[in-house]
């Protein structure tokens, strides 16, 4: 009876390993083939939406669709059952995408071809980061992260700025172009600035008149000096990195902003602690 | 009397404290209030211009009109009412920016329709501005402008440069290009080239003959070396806020690498040469 | 006699003085008129361009073009009688150029609508670059030019890299896409390499197979981590200056790098000369 | 016997010294030659490619193609004689290179007009690098590549993050736009994520629908803001490569901010202990 206990304790850690783990071969394998899966199966789903391909194979990727979520069911369950707080992993980020990366495809096999339920399939990329995760990656990711979290403020007042700036110029395109150019509307002006100010220009709508060709070479110029400023952000958030300041502050007169090679305060002289 | 004059008085700072204070709890739901009304607002303006939406909801719009114009008008009158100097509000940017979100709609009830005002009711956003003042964002916004404003002669010479740059392209593309190409005159040109320049690509004017097609493949490959400087000047001027290194060395240790706001020797204590 | 020739060189040194120095008075109000006249002439030249606008005030066009001519033929004739080494000014970048911005406008009015002269009288505008040579910007020019000179071989290799791509990835466009998509020879297929490397994407060459729109992808990811080179390059060029790297070489081991504050060589602790 | 020995070594050597050496006179006479043969058969072959000049100029193309061909297998056949592991070389990079850029051209005159080989001698473009790789952009490049190969994990990374979110933003817009617009499939969808987020903007598909539009100006900023990365990954990458300054401080004058190459301290000349 112990034993029986004991073997199955051995094999939920076994099989913990192997899913959660990246370190063992059997772990590493089951890494791969997951990756392997995950791309094939939203390459189905990509290529399903090919009305010809759609025609002629229709057969094979509701096959491919019974397997792929016959693996991701198997895996989900597998989960749950090792996992010491299933319901932390349920609620968690990774949970609900597989659990989402399940529930369109049993969906789909009841009610056909249920457009809506695509987008959701196509939620499937995201467990791609799961693998990301257990890669040698994450420390560069953190950083890249930490470079955009550090700079968040920053770039909430910069988007800011940016939706007050195009909604100020959809305005003004929308009172100097007639009609003809597609400046129907204040919501298709500020359309318009965006598609300028990120410097895409699709060319759907454009200025035909001397003074809205005059505006947009401005908002265009605007536009060439607004991109450099999240780059700045960004890569000074990454160079700081590099120079690193830490967040020791002076017990004695509260200054902060000392680099990580000081030893005494920069304002009062005084010792400073320890890193 | 004199108790009139008092609750008078603490009646003022309380409004004060609510209107311009945002670390208070009544202060924070002001702000909270004034932005989801400012947004509303210029929504309902935003909207206002799609023809459907108007021929449909234009009463709607004219009622939210009033019971916007109406919040900002109390507004405005209270802030004349509290501040200290009345005039010195009425004469900033921001006094301004209040008036000019309450006269267009003013004039808007007596000349329906008058479109000229649309452009001025958008200004409405700036208001945000207002908000974005009280907050945290401060720091990073003053951080940003900052860096611009140091670099702003750069930033001057590169769009001089740039415009005296396209003036000449523009002209040599108008001789190259036949009229079908949409190059029928010099500022066509310029605006072309600064389209291009700028990697907008409308579309709507390209080249079409060999020799047009070689400059304008110079001129993107142009731009695309040029875009690397405004990106490398707003850069490098905010590294630059952010590390003032200076080269005073300790002159009992020997050390450098001293911010420039330091008063202490980072490494032994000892008080730094003034600069 | 010999006061004639003083006050003859007394003349010379005051007219001196005012065209080619910009701290006095008279010095700057010359060069504010000069950068003015500039300015008009050019917007002549672009205007006239303009057919509507040729057709009404044609004549009115001629007449200035008669004035700024003999403004600038008379601000040449006296720089080369006042200049010490006229030769030297006359074989000079902005003597040429004074040169060339008279040439046409002569010539214009013996062969009318010599359209092909037009690109010459546009070179006009490289004068305004005198006045800048006079101005506060100076320092921040030679900054600039200086970040690029000491780049100019990464971007030679970069531009290089750069055409070596485009070439082959033109072929490959052009052996993939059928004529009908626009990529009728190698050169176009070249040409829209660059439109779309660069980010312009006019969209009139637009590839529309499959595999085509694949490459595509392709090169618009690659265009969208290559366009961090030469704005790497440029901002690294503008930090270098902040980090004063000077080319002390050692007199001992000859190694050179040495921080500006180096008073040893950092490679065999030679004592480096004085800077 | 001997002397036939002697002799044929010496020149083997002479020979080696021309065609793999750039310091002599010959060596450089020799890269300049080849360089412009380089050139010109890459020319030769995209103006082939052009129809009317094919057509009118055919007989010269073939022609000239005898002759760079000829060069090229001379060229080929003496390094092979010369290098002393000419297995080595044939396998190199720049063996096959070398390789390619004679086969299609043999095969060419007995299959004419093999187009599907054109694409194989534009591959001759690559011989280029041989050249740069003699000359003084060395430095610069190894500089620049070792900057791009630092960060290709954050690239890699980068990319990958992309992909997926272009799959789930073309999936959207797929499910959110009608067939009209061009978006008839995810892959369509994909495809036009792409051209949006690197700012391209053809144009050939664009949102017709107001929900599109608001999606895609969502992109658009997004892609404003993400642009930001790989500029920042690749610049603070080369400012690292510029100045690794370790954090050792001189034991004698407690000096910090050496490079990492410094053997002996800036300051005060003591011997830096080793990293």
């Amino acid at each position: 009876m112990e034993e029986q206990a004991n073997t199955n304790a051995q094999w939920k850690i076994k099989t913990f390993n192997v899913i959660f783990k990246a370190d063992t071969f059997w772990g590493k394998l089951f890494d791969g083939i997951l990756l392997i899966i995950i791309f094939l199966s939203v390459l189905a789903v990509v290529l399903e939406s090919v009305g010809s391909i759609r025609l002629s194979y229709g057969s094979y990727f509701l096959l491919a669709e019974w397997i792929f979520t016959g693996f991701f069911l198997i895996e989900y369950i597998l989960r749950i059952i090792i996992v010491k707080k299933p319901w932390h992993y349920i609620k968690s980020f990774f949970g609900v995408v597989d659990l989402l990366s399940i529930l369109p495809s049993l969906f789909a096999f009841f009610f056909v071809g249920a457009q809506s339920l695509m987008i959701i399939r196509s939620l499937r990329l995201l467990r791609i980061f799961r693998i990301f995760k257990l890669t040698q990656y994450l420390g560069e990711a953190s950083q890249l992260s930490s470079a955009l979290l550090a700079s968040r403020k920053k770039i909430t007042l910069f988007i800011g700025t940016i939706l007050i700036l195009v909604s100020i110029l959809g305005a003004i395109m929308y009172l100097i172009e007639p009609p003809e150019s597609g400046f129907t509307n204040i919501p298709k002006g500020i359309y318009w600035s965006i598609v300028t100010l990120t410097t895409v220009g699709y060319g759907d709508i454009a200025p035909i008149t001397a003074l809205g060709q005059i505006v947009a070479s401005f908002i265009m110029i605007m536009g060439y000096g607004i991109i450099a400023v999240p780059t700045g952000i960004v890569t000074s958030e990454m160079n700081k990195s590099r120079f690193k300041m830490d967040n020791r502050s002076c017990s004695n007169c509260k200054a902060t902003e000392h680099s990580d090679f000081a030893k005494f305060c920069h304002n009062c002289g005084k010792k400073l602690p320890e890193l």
